[in-house]
Order: structure tokens, then sequence, then C-alpha cells
């Protein structure tokens, strides 16, 4: 257990707030309640949802460690509390799809939930301002914001997530729809998985009901929203 | 010169119409004097314009076809008319850039007039009702509009069309900014350039002065519009 604890606030994102520790390799981040959606237009609040996906990102980074996938993430320390390593967040926003919804469908008239032969590998330039606009590898190369090895790379491990994230849920009865992914460079220039993986960041659909288990019940209005993150993590943990 | 003429109207497009002719392999397309921008929104009629990107389309195609490259241009029949090869054409629209300008810079936040380190090659998928979303190569693949050969050669030729105008422009004291290409597949199902080459379809700016010579006068309402496809012309026609 670490002796580590918060010092200096350094920055509040949409789901999460960064704090430093008396080590400079490593931060704090600490879940916040907060539901966001459609770039921060749609916004709530629901007491414990921080809990929850700080269980389920920290079940899940382990996961991935323990199948050789190195991340930020060092421990859960406690209800709303991750220790991770300090990164460099590479400004890229990675999408995996297994299978073809929500706004990939609506930008290019796909059929909703059309099963794809092969994992769909996305990626966007992270800029709020801009909406996170959807890119191409070129894009990313010449403007500067990752080198052709940090993509490589970042493909590989995505992919890999996928295939170890993919075969896991579908034992706990959870079809893995899509997700994103984040990476940073931490202080020794590796470059890691980073943000988190959660209902939040990822479309989980029960496999025999097709039930929604992650944020589109938030962003459809679907109900029972925490239910689900509930579930998700009674499923993992059990 | 052909003997072939206009048979039964087959389609209007936005600034062409399209006809049949007595042989199936071949069809007469006619330039209209429409502008359009903005996926539609924006329109207007000019009387000559139609003349004008005949003219430079035919002339463009012709260079094109001496330096190798094939496409559905046959001939220039009279002041609108043109005899193409009858082609499917492939639902996508590339784009070539060899300075950041327009879209580009508006989606992803670049700067205005950058001049790129080597040439983008982007495509959207050709669809007016989505409004000719941006993709990746696996949208187009895992959705079935275009093979990987199929792009790979799309790629290939773009990037030809880009280094041959590029230069021939220069000599003429033009900068070629960007511009659009169509493919399609003729009836001996061969993959071939489509569609036209003119300021409908190019970024044109003066090397001295910078001046747009295009259809941004027109998108922008910088004025004299036909004044600077007219200058176009007479440059390459000189």
């Amino acid at each position: 257990m670490t002796t580590l604890v918060k010092k200096d606030f350094i920055y509040e994102g949409k789901a999460k707030r960064l704090y430093t520790t008396d080590d400079s390799k490593y931060v704090i981040v600490e879940y916040k309640d907060s539901f966001t959606a459609f770039n921060g237009q749609k916004k709530a609040t629901m007491s414990g949802k921080g809990v929850l996906n700080n269980n389920i990102s920290s079940k899940l980074f382990t996961l991935l460690k323990e199948k050789g996938v190195d991340s930020h993430f060092v421990e859960r320390i406690d209800e709303t509390h991750q220790l991770v390593k300090r990164v460099k967040i590479v400004p890229l926003e990675v999408i995996v799809r297994n299978i073809a919804t929500g706004s990939l469908c609506k930008r290019l008239g796909v059929e909703d939930g059309l099963k794809l032969a092969w994992p769909l590998f996305e990626m966007c330039y992270k800029d709020d301002d801009l909406g996170d606009p959807f890119i191409i590898e070129d894009h990313a190369l010449l403007f500067g914001w990752a080198t052709k090895d940090e993509i490589d790379k970042i493909k590989e491990i995505s992919l890999k997530v996928n295939e170890i994230l993919k075969e896991y849920f579908a034992d706990k009865n959870v079809v893995l729809v899509d997700f994103k992914l984040e990476f940073g460079k931490d202080t020794d220039g590796n470059l890691i998985l980073a943000d988190e993986i959660s209902p939040d960041t990822c479309r989980f659909w029960d496999s025999s009901t097709g039930d929604h288990l992650d944020k589109d019940r938030f962003r459809k209005d679907l109900g029972d929203v925490l239910g689900a993150y509930r579930e998700i993590w009674k499923r993992i943990s059990a």
C-alpha cells in the first residue's frame, strides 16, 4: 500500500481530478460522481459513480497488467482514489470498435449493431474546443501530435487490449462493443496506457438481452444509469 | 472528332448533366453554369462558367493523359460538352492537399496557409445526405465502398496527379493548394480518374499575390468569381 498522499491540486477533467504527490513520478487520481456527454453539453451528478468507476477501472487495469499491457495504473488507494504514474498525455483519443453503433453509424449511415469483420481502429485529435475531431494517421504526423513509432505502438496496444477485454467480458456475458483509450508518456519516456477503462469509456451490451450497461444509458436517457455500472462491477468482481 | 451525339438524359449533378450516346461505353457530359458550395446550401448561376470549366477540365485531362494518367475523358465536343467513358463511380471523394486551408484548418485548428511537409491524402465517403463524411481506409473496406487494391491504386494515381499538376501550375505562376478527385470503373472494369478538374475542384493561389483563383471566391464572396476562372484558363491556354 502506498504511503503517498494527495498534495496539490493539478487539474480537473470531466470525470476525474488530479493531484500531485511527494514523488514527482506519481500523481493521485480522484474519480468524481459527475456524468458528461456530447462534449460536455449534457451533465449530471450521481452519488456513488466515482466509487464504481474507480473499482471497475482498477480491476481492468490490473487484469491488463497481468496480461502484459503496461499502464499508468499503480494501485487503488481507497474508494475514489488511484495512484498512477505521472504521464504527459498524447493528444489522441483512440477508439476500437467491434460492433458499429453511436457516432459511427450517424456519421457514415451504417446500420446500427452491424458486427464488424475485424476490429476498427480510429483516432481523434484530443481537443474539446474542436469536438475531438476524427483524424487519419497523416494528420497526427504532419501536425506533430504523435510520431509514426508512437502511433504503431498505440495501435498494437489498443488491439491487444481489445482482444483481452473482449474475451474477459464474453465470459461475464457482456459484449464489448467499443471503447476509447488514451495514452501517455511516463517520466522515463515510456508510452503507456492512461486515463480510465470503465462504463464511461466502453460500450457494454448484455450478451443475452442486449441491454446497455454503460454511459449510453445516460446519453439516451434510458434510466437506471448507476444500476448498469453496478451490474458491470458485480459481474467482474464476482 | 466524335460522331456520337446526346441521346437520353441520365442524371443532373450540381455542376454537370449526363446523357447517353448510341455507344453504351460512352456518355456525354454537359458543364452547367451553376455554382454550389457548402454541400448545396449556397447556390448561384453565372453565364459562361460551364464553358470555362469544360475548357479547363478538357485541357487538364489531356495533359494528364499525355503524362500517363488515364481518365474517363475522351474529347471536348463543343463549348459545354465533353465525350467521356461511362464509369461506375467509386463512392469516395479524394482530397490531396499541399497547403493547409479551408475545412482542414477549421476541423483541426491548424494554421491557415501552413505548407505541408508532404502531400496529404484524405478520403471522404461520397454521400450528400451525410455531408460527404471524412473516413479512414478501414471504413471503406469494412463497409464495402472500395477494395484495398482500388484504394492503393486511387492513392497512387492521386499523388501522381498532384505531382504533375503542381509542377504544371507552378510554371503558370499558380500554386496548387489542394484538389478533389473522383474515380470510376469503366465498362471494361478499369479504375480510372473521372469527374472534372477545374477551379470548382482545385484551390489555385496566384504565386505572386496569393489571390484566390478558384471557387473560394464564390464560397467567401470575394467577387469577380468568373474573372478568376478566366484567369486560370488564360494562363493554361497561353
